[in-house]
């Protein structure tokens, strides 16, 4: 379920330039499969205190490498990647930055040989930075984005392959082009629009977000992040981002226009009866039918097609052991959960569990559960 | 933890008008504790199943009641609450409606007499409706605002207020307009927003969607709900939504003048490095800045201010049985969960448990699971 140390060791000597959240991670992943990774940094501290993590040994004489992961903040990744290529012409040089297409094309501006350069993009990242959050499993299981280029040698893209096999992650090839328009898709509008929506609460009253539920939770979880960084993504992949929101912003103008049209009915007819403003309501209703069609297209469980789940509800003391009671039940019952919501009541010192099961053996459980003095929500 | 049987008891016959999702809930939850409850449809075949799964006695002979709840959708509400009013003079009438100053302004129009009546908007609902959806405990926990109208008699809205502590509701007092506005705020905003970030996925490419990750779950999460249902809720708080849609929209214009800036700067420069367009960093910096601060107005667990939790995760193989032999581990470790999220690793049979303690508890759960042969990744 994890790190592949065989393909660890067939990488040989790896540098690692930039020890940060990444970079040390790239470090920490491979010094544990025994790979050799020799750490580079400008700031002799970050250095220090990824060696001492166990990310890796500061490349001080300068030996041969065959692999270089540049691991430097997006903005400069390309001029990073340039000055490795040089330093190590028969090494292979990939970098970890998010945004593809501004490096490939920075490198092609600087007229750099890039037959033994790959763009990468590992898809994982946490809350925190720095090497101090730094872990060596941090790949295992997410796609690693590799973005070759069309006079690349196929040697330099199996090696980096391998690099992402090594620390756990799912190679996908893909254009820088294509992935630049991916990731502001399924990464960086949702981004801004959790952002948007977060930024309304602001100034709202303690009684209003009183009354914040799940949707809210789930719509505005990742509006905590950090302003720097994602200011940088987004500067970096601007073009994309803007193409999206600016189609967004077009089907947002006409929910404005339908709700403006229906606001403007309803003094006229003292009830909210169906006006001359029935088209709006259609118009409405279609945003909402096309995000139904969107929702649809997100891979589910595996990345496999979304799965219908039947969900069964129970409800759970908020008290030490009651979560381990109930998967011992579930255990016992011979059900595998597929997914898992824990909600808290407002208010109350109850939680309500939801457990997402295949549709064949809901009603296994519930009975099974109920009979073991669960109060299972039908 | 659940309803208030006294409290039903109290409430004397309560009439329920309209058998759907929340209808039926309330008379499920409400004979369950024994009151007498009397049902009305306008459909004969959707009042014959909601008696059959014992939400209550079809209301035949028009007997004498002291509480009438109005669950008819939201189109129709005010009118059947005015029939009600005039149907029951003696009686206090309620409805469950998601939107408020509509329906006020429609019996005020009207000009009823709103002495016996208060509007009510339990916060509960599901992604099924009908009666068949129906339980008894779906408003356990759940805010249930309660919007009084001046001229209102006290022991009207005492008596509503019973209603929602009898479901083990908790009651929420708040004038009709201040209501609609917190709702435009906490609900209907992030859901348009949810559905129009989805609906940009809806043409992408396979490989696009392939590299979605938890955050774009999240956001659209609700992007799942019923079209028909949103456009009236929609249509039916039209003002109040539009102001703070429109308020989103300014934040928007201004992140994508900025990227546009931002995009413009990159042919002429080469790399990515800051030019002419560093005061757009900071504007796109700036709305991230700003969700971060409304991420933190939104309450925490139980309704009190935001907890910060400690996170523990853990990866878990995909098997029956893992998950209840880890939650035996943290029972057996005296941690109390505070909440919980399951990660499923695209491409790989395991998934990664993040569980939320109180942060002194942290590193003895992490030493404890640990110690019981768990991939703890910290």
């Amino acid at each position: 379920v994890s790190l592949d140390p065989a393909a660890a060791l067939e990488l040989g000597a790896v540098r690692v330039v930039g020890t940060g959240l990444l970079g040390a991670s790239v470090g920490l992943g491979l010094s544990a499969s025994g790979a050799r990774v020799l750490l580079a940094d400008v700031s002799p501290t970050a250095l220090a205190l990824a060696r001492d993590l166990g990310a890796g040994t500061p490349d001080d004489v300068g030996e041969q490498v065959d692999l270089v992961v540049v691991a430097a903040p997006p903005d400069v990744t390309a001029a990073v990647v340039l000055d490795e290529l040089k330093a190590h012409p028969d090494a292979v040089v990939t970098d970890v930055a998010s945004v593809k297409a501004g490096v490939l094309g920075s490198l092609r501006a600087a007229g750099a040989d890039l037959r033994n350069y790959v763009g990468g993009h590992p898809m994982a990242g946490r809350e925190r930075s720095g090497a101090v959050a730094a872990r060596g499993d941090l790949f295992i299981g997410r796609p690693w984005v590799l973005s070759p280029v069309p006079e690349g040698d196929p040697a330099a893209l199996s090696r980096v392959r391998r690099l992402a096999l090594a620390l756990g992650a799912v190679p996908v090839v893909m254009p820088a082009t294509e992935h630049d328009e991916a990731v502001a898709l399924v990464s960086h509008v949702p981004q801004v629009a959790a952002s948007l929506v977060a930024a309304r609460l602001r100034h709202a009253p303690d009684a209003a977000v009183a009354l914040a539920g799940q949707g809210l939770r789930d719509v505005t979880r990742v509006a905590g992040s950090d302003p720097a960084l994602w200011a940088q993504i987004l500067a970096a992949n601007a073009g994309p981002v803007a193409a999206v929101l600016t189609q967004l912003r077009d089907d947002l103008d006409r929910v404005l226009d339908a709700l403006d049209a229906l606001a403007r009915e309803r003094p006229e007819h003292g009830s909210s009866a169906p006006g001359h403003a029935v088209g709006a309501r259609g118009a409405v209703a279609g945003v909402v039918a096309d995000g139904n069609l969107g929702r649809e297209r997100i891979p589910g469980k595996h990345g496999g097609v979304p799965a219908r789940y039947a969900v069964v509800t129970v409800v759970i003391p908020d008290e030490p052991g009651a979560l381990g009671r109930i998967f011992a039940d579930i255990a016992a019952a011979g059900t595998n959960v597929e997914e898992l919501t824990l909600e808290h009541a407002p208010g109350r010192a109850v939680g309500l569990l939801e457990i997402s099961v295949l549709p064949g053996v809901r009603e296994h459980l519930q009975e099974a559960l109920s009979a073991s003095g669960w109060h299972v929500v039908a």
